[in-house]
């Protein structure tokens, strides 16, 4: 196989911003360790459990980072991700999503013999197919039912639907029925901090309401998992969850940053400490630079990247490996060569398109940790 | 460095479709081959050179066939993509871009003692960058000066800016001044023929008038670059492109399949050849199921990726990584476990996503290329 030259790092440990090559993803180490101190602290207040979701960072080295102040373990939305995490020392993962198909099912059980392994269903030929995999390797799974509060995604209906399922988790052999997933999605994009207020009240009493069906059929649900970073200050309140699963509060979207908060100000709990780091390139017009940085090093589905710190800078276009910057007033003046930080509208797709993170502080390289799980994912 | 389970092979040689792991980037052999001869011979009945674009598809393997059937060498975009081609044997290559900064035009120079290697300005400080790098490193380097013919992202303005860079380049020691850039993105995507005709023969009467202009000031172009899919059969007629730069030809994006051709009908000339393999993990409602492929598998930024082969099945919405495919009429008699084939809208940022083609013939597996210079690049 061919080497990837592309998947070398993109600076030196010890150097200054200059030298690092560009694009590259990079962490302010002092808003990324602020934002993880501020999360432990925050659900160790309130109670619950913290299992931070690996998808973000795809970083064993993240993870261990959360679990040193509290974490519990991590969430994963792929095997591979798990295996990954696993094979980096990772004791306790969620893998909080449906895993389908004779491949993938066999790699789930047996990495289940090495750590303790939970996984999500919402069908029961999926939960057949996982017990019988789980006896033939020996392995003990423990299973949530994935319930549809409102993301209108996976998840059987709350109810009815999720106490079926759950007797059959319940009574098959190798899985141990654990609770339910009850995550949120699109909730937590909502910008109107009343309206997701309203909507996770619905998913919490959806929960509640599910929870003590199964409990009155005997089916007591030890965890529930669900909660991201634009709504887990209402699940922590409510305290139906047992754990919540932010992810994404480590680093700050561009796009949850536009949330609003209880008293209506910008989501202000935490920093964005995630930027790609790009070089302008060309300066064609007064008016436009085009920096180095397009769709092969920025997810744009949830918009264009802001452009930090440099008043009268806007990213208006990606093409593959390019970007268009519109300038106005003082930002005329940057000039070929020059750098500028991107804040990613969506952090998970951005971070996914990098084989290394660049640790920052003080303007000097200070740590280079591998995106050990990046890709699609199996 | 943890290794990255993501990054092993989906499949095996000889297996059959259903035993391919996914997501995987599938190619349809025939209708890629089909493809390749097709580009083939529209370049050897034009007189022009094919240069075909390596940022589509990052494969030295898939270079070294285009090159088989008569592509003098092949363009890249990144200096990290031009090292791996260059490593896989690849002797003719031109950077159709800007290359900026001490490290990179290091490395760009280095390289041009190894193959003929060609590169693209726009200002006069890198031209002087790159010669004193040239001289520092004993290598020659082809330049080629890139005009805006319309696409807004970089280049100078054709006529006497070109002009007077051209100028300043031919005296610039260890560099040779070869011609020009002339390459009009946006207009690939415009749907209707004659109105991108228009705009195409815009772009040929400024590259043509700069050429003029330079050739009466003792300046020949010996090359002159531009053309993509969706345009390349102008150019071709126009014959004032040396060389056609077009890439997508190879796997048919779901967009250019939108454009329509000279007689009016869709764009009929290539094939869709390469596909996200997906599964369906999840069929909550009669409507709705949800596959394994979302942000984190696929570009979106040109717009969903259309369900190949399953009529009433619509791919509506992305996550990380998940897609919500919408059911009608036959397409809901599906379920967990089958496979679907997706077309990309935009095929480029999709194969960067993935680190593997599983090239596939008659229902079974039988090529796995790396995609070697998948990433931002350097």
């Amino acid at each position: 196989m061919t080497p990837n030259m592309t998947a070398r790092p993109p600076a030196d440990i010890g150097v200054s911003l200059d030298d690092i090559d560009t694009p590259a993803l990079l962490i302010d180490l002092d808003a990324f360790e602020r934002n993880l101190r501020r999360m432990g602290d925050a659900a160790r207040r309130s109670g619950l459990a913290l299992r931070p979701h690996a998808k973000t960072h795809k970083s064993p080295m993240i993870a261990h980072k959360q679990i040193a102040l509290g974490a519990v373990g991590v969430c994963c939305q792929k095997v591979s991700e798990a295996e990954v995490m696993a094979h980096a020392g990772i004791k306790d993962i969620l893998v909080s999503n449906e895993i389908v198909g004779r491949t993938k099912i066999g790699r789930l059980v047996a990495l289940a013999r090495e750590v303790r392994l939970s996984v999500c269903v919402d069908d029961a030929d999926n939960v057949r197919a996982l017990s019988r995999a789980a006896v033939d390797y020996g392995a003990n799974l423990d299973v949530l039912v994935e319930i549809d509060v409102g993301a209108n995604r996976c998840g059987v209906a709350p109810g009815t639907a999720a106490l079926e399922l759950a007797g059959i988790v319940a009574r098959a052999p190798g899985l141990v029925f654990a609770g339910l997933q009850a995550y949120h999605g699109p909730a937590q994009h909502t910008r109107d901090y009343g309206e997701r207020g309203a909507q996770i009240a619905v998913a919490i009493r959806q929960t509640e309401q599910t929870r003590e069906l199964l409990s009155s059929h005997g089916l007591d649900c030890r965890v529930i998992s669900g909660a991201g970073t634009g709504t887990y200050l209402l699940e922590a309140s409510a305290k139906v969850c047992t754990e919540l699963q932010a992810g994404s509060y480590i680093f700050m979207d561009g796009d949850y940053a536009k949330n609003r908060a209880a008293d209506g100000g910008p989501f202000g709990e935490f920093e964005h400490s995630l930027f790609v780091h790009t070089a302008i390139m060309s300066r064609p017009t007064a008016g436009r630079a085009v920096v180095d940085a397009g769709l092969k090093a920025l997810g744009v589905d949830a918009g264009m990247p802001d452009v930090s710190g440099l008043d009268g800078a806007r990213y208006i276009r990606a093409s593959d490996e390019h970007g268009i910057v519109s300038l106005e007033g003082p930002a005329q003046s940057v000039s070929i060569g020059e750098r500028l930080n991107l804040i990613a509208a969506n952090c998970d797709p951005t971070v996914n398109l990098h084989d290394w993170y660049v640790g920052v502080r003080d303007e000097r390289v200070e740590a280079l940790w591998p995106i050990s799980a990046r890709g699609p994912g199996f």
